[in-house]
């Protein structure tokens, strides 16, 4: 086959393995996502464009397609109730699919997500009017491209661990997300961890962890 | 002033703010010092060589030295009991002052450490005998120089979020911990998320952030 | 003409020369591999896209497609019994164009390939499920994109040399297989030797080679 | 002769030329700081260690030397009453020498300094109660290590240009400064501009150019 | 709602935000221009495509468009008289796309430019040439791909700042504008500040700060 | 302790485990190197300095110290007679410590090593001359520093696998041997694979592997 | 206008300039191309596609294209007799257009040239086979992708500067051309200095100049 | 032996081998420098400390010390008149040791050398002054570190081969020479090619096989 599913995750890791959709054909997605969804939980694919939701919706039709998030999901559990609470913070307009695919992933795990886009540091006083938001959360994702300053300054906001997602956004120097990474490795706020640069799913499951765990 | 302490942060994060000793002359961490232990909680110092210990101990006689951790510090706070569990684990001998660097931050942050030595993942028999250890922590810390892979197996074992600390151990193609951050951030394990090289204490403070969030 | 062949390769090394098709035409890849078709032996083109398999079989129809591995091969020899024996492993479904070309480089060469795919190493059970098919491998060639920890850990279960394959599956700080490379090259398994990024074709020879001399 | 003195660059820039004493040993810097006072301007190094200074001042003896700045200065003009202020800032302690060799540099150019230290971006209030010294600058300063995000935070406030100097402090991926570097290159302040790392010199001579233009 | 429009910041700076319309649909981009331009000022939309243009002209007819700048602009406010005047110089023909999106965001910011092409290093004559036209700028915009030399000798010229703008042209070791960049920021003219690759934009508006502080 | 002796290695892999000593203090060399000896096998340690060694002696006496090679080595076990040969190639007169870690190694190893120095492809006629050293090897382990052409030149030449070792000679765009290394890595030669920059040790593991295979 | 031509440049250095086609619109190239035929010299432009040839020749109906070169050239002098001599060297097969850009280039210079091809170092005797053609050269010009070997070893066989162009030939780590620029620039033959990746032209250009000089 | 000197070199090169005494200790390069002179031609070995010449000078005593070049020398031929003349011309003081070892390298094999030093590009009237100097030489090598915008311009000044020699002075994204090579690598100025960082050596050596071919 072309794949060995990882049954074992969700119950080695308390949430289940999640499929990649790039560099996997249509058919091949909607075949482990039928093998998955027979398994009776959850299941998600990302990085899923619209041939792979079409191929996903032809087997399994009550499959929803998150545009923005790139993102095909299909509900089977029921949602705990209560189950936690992140926000997820974006510093510009461009960073929203990054951001998407973070609230989206984190919503299947079954958190409740609040959302804050457009609060770049330049203009201080968009974030700064968030407080109450930003308070209520058990973590903060934040996403942001170009110098990737955000998360220093939620850092410095928040009670609560930071997942810092450089996003890459941006040209020239930015290098295709590289300052923006760069400056959360660095970041002068010690509660801030990062993930690759793009990977708002890894962001909306290290943060499920932290809220389960 | 030398220096504007942030007396706020412990407020806005229930964590203190710690002197990073690194590029400042003994004399300056230890007036800094002096003046935290002043506002009564606990005091910590990284980076710290054994002549800015000296600077401090003329001050603070009871202030205490890590050597291999190399943290002065002072503890004047009761340990909250039962304030959450973690496990710092290390892939190989060399990887041990930044784990220690973790551990103790760690404890003075009021957490109960596991400490796992020694697990590379060419021995993975080693690793695999730790699992109760592993269990039982509400977070990992892993540190590992060369390719970096202790984080991602370590993190297909565990159901909590592991921080994983790249540090610059080896020499050639290694850069200076730059092939183990970057394995880091390509993790395939999606629980994991990483901190500066050898930022051992950033670590602990994220894990902290986690068990109490 | 376009090319001096080196026909008396197979006499040094006692393998034979092949084609490296990209940027070249379909027409010059056909001229070349009539050529070499005319001296006997058998004869292969790696990174050989369509429309170079219809140039080729326009004039040589016997020559056949390996599509996944991209090769058009053309067996004229007869396979040496008992040639010897390699594994080639890689770590996700996504790696598998790389796999190909290595194994179906080894066959041509004249070895038994086991193909053990999707065994990374964020779930163990998987890898460790193989012990059979490894231990009897005079040599493994092992593909990994994103972090590239499997030759380490696959390094450490055998005794017999690992040929390390990047591959330039993963995003972001992956850096189109940079990430994996580095981590393949400070594997701490003392067994593990590396080729380039995407290099199924290198593994393969270098693994004749080992099995032969 | 050891150096060709740009006298004329006085004339046509409207600043004298300075002397880059790395480099170079103590006596070359004593004599081309001979030369150049012989013109009756003042004069100054940057990059002066304790020995250039000793071999300057045997010279000429009214030279004094700026330790933490690194700067060996003598003074022959009367300054310019009115000639405009600036602002120096910077984001830790441990970015005093630099943003000191900016703040003397400029200071010996005519103007007059504000200087604002330790105001990191983990910390927002501590710049946000300096804002009526950040509103009478022309011109800002603004140096930073580590993530190098406090220029595009001063970027928001002020209606002046920001100089942004990314400082070498930090360790790991903060790579000698090109974190900070990166940082501010792709600020999304627009008013910031960026010289070399660790220039505190050149940021101070923009300024002046600024303030004159 | 897509965005949060900074509307304080042409009080806070003194000049209006900016739309980067690179990253945003067509449809984006005029929603954020109508609502802008609601505000009374002048409006520019830098970045952007013939298809921008389209989606604003249909509901702001008045609007044009800049076609080698890229830049969709309105002018509803009277230009003050006087407001100062910069040079807008480039290496070579194919800087002119960079050098026109700093002319024309400048001209938009109130400043009269002075425009001066295909005046680089290795024909000195035709830059010398025009030392009037560099000598009345109050600030120089100095556009520069492969080496990126001009701002160094330009700023040996000049009684002014320079903002050096590296540009993405050339092939090879110009790593799309890193040689170009890094020459710049290490200019031996120490009145050179610059601004990330291809940013004819942030170049015009620290010009405009300078010019107005 | 301070490790966790991998035993099960000789077992598993067919070789004993090596100790790094670069990053280990003389007193931990020791300690490990007695717990190793005491398993009746050959020890070596590599990366050793004398310090290293005059802690071994003291506690091994008949330990020896490969001076150029920086090794401490044990011998217990009777060499296998017969147990193959390779060859040991460098390039210049610089790259002979690599060289020697290689061969003493392999040595340690059972294998019987031909030396072959200073055959640098700038002056082909000394390479070409050692055409049946060459010949008669089963592997070829070849160091070079500064281009690292050696390795594709050797590898046209036999019909054995190459194991190429990039040597941190050279200076400026030579990067502590990466260029070597990336030269390598693209090596023209099918049966050439990549160890670390400077690893003799691994080079000379992966030959022994290679010979017993 | 769009260009200041350099009419100035075959003065004072004895060649003419050339039209670099790349990033111009095929008006632009043929604008170019008719000004400076009208100077009444040869002229060419490089790196230009069948459109700008397609513009030109609407314009100048003898110029003609020299389509694996990518050169439009149009002669109107006599070339000198007996100007001089160089070599054309390439690798592979792959390295032909960049080859042909310089040997067409130096031909356009007035030089004789003798192309060598495909004689990678994998195969040493295909370059040993052709001593007498590189015996006569004045200037060699090499040119190779991948490891970049074959300058130093045509380096170590000829009395005559060598030029040498690293190719963008190569995947994974060869970096578009970096490994082969890193191997020439540490080549251990003396003899050789380095152009820009793929710059056949510019090697040309200084063969030219060495063969008049 | 420790090395296999290439006698063959002076022959088939026409110049002889220099000895490269960087990594090695006194006594090998005494020992190397009395094997080449008992061949009775000039001797030089570069990159030699003070250390070097003294064991030297105690087996060869007429042979001389160059200190700022840090070459050993040793003369036993008599210079042909008229050999050729070559300008060595450098930007700023700290380039000079790297000039000195290309002037006095130049001198051994024969050439007549101009010397032209600190005429950096931001004070253009002090090269154009030296057009005389410049005009004279068959080839121009042109040291310079920081932006290595120099030889663009010497090369749009003169009708010969420019060599540049990027130079490890400067400091932050100087990065030890790499801004300056990578500026001279993407010269405006076709006549320009380039050698290693601080390759002094190489530089004069290739203007030696010019001036002679
Ligand atoms: N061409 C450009 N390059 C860099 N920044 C720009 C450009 N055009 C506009 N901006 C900035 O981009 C910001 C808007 O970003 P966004 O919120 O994503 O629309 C504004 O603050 C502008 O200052
Ligand atoms: N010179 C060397 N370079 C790289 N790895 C080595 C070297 N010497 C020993 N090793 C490996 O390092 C491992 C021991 O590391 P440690 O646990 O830190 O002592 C062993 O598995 C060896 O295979
Ligand atoms: N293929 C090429 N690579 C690099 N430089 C070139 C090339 N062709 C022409 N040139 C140079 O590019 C300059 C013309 O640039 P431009 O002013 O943009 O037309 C001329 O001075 C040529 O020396
Ligand atoms: N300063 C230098 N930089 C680069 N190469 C040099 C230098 N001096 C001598 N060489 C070369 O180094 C080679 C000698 O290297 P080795 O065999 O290690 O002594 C000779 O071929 C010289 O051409
Ligand atoms: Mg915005
Ligand atoms: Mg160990
Ligand atoms: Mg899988
Ligand atoms: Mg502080
Ligand atoms: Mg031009
Ligand atoms: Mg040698
Ligand atoms: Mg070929
Ligand atoms: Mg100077």
């Amino acid at each position: 086959g072309i794949a060995k599913i990882d049954h074992h995750r969700s119950l080695r890791l308390g949430l289940p393995e999640v499929i990649y959709a790039a560099g996997k054909t249509p058919e091949q997605v909607a075949e482990i996502f039928v093998r998955m969804a027979a398994a009776g939980g959850d299941v998600i694919a990302t990085r899923a464009g619209a041939d792979a939701f079409a191929a996903v919706r032809a087997r399994v039709p009550v499959a929803v397609y998150h545009e923005q998030a790139r993102i095909v999901g299909l509900r089977q559990s029921r949602p705990a109730e209560d189950a936690g609470r992140i926000a997820v913070v974006c510093a510009g307009t461009s960073d929203l699919p990054v951001a998407e695919e973070a609230a989206v992933t984190a919503e299947y795990l079954g958190l409740t997500v609040d959302r804050v886009h457009d609060v770049g540091v330049a203009g201080l006083h968009r974030l700064l009017a968030q407080g109450e938001v930003l308070g209520r959360a058990q973590a903060v994702v934040v996403c942001a491209g170009m110098e990737g300053a955000l998360p220093s300054v939620v850092g410095g906001l928040v009670a609560a661990p930071v997942i810092a997602v450089p996003t890459s956004v941006g040209y020239g120097a930015a290098f295709g997300g590289v300052a923006a990474l760069l400056g959360m490795l660095n970041s002068c706020s010690p509660n801030v961890a990062v993930v690759n640069i793009d990977n708002g799913f890894g962001a909306a499951y290290v943060a499920a962890m932290i809220v389960r765990s």
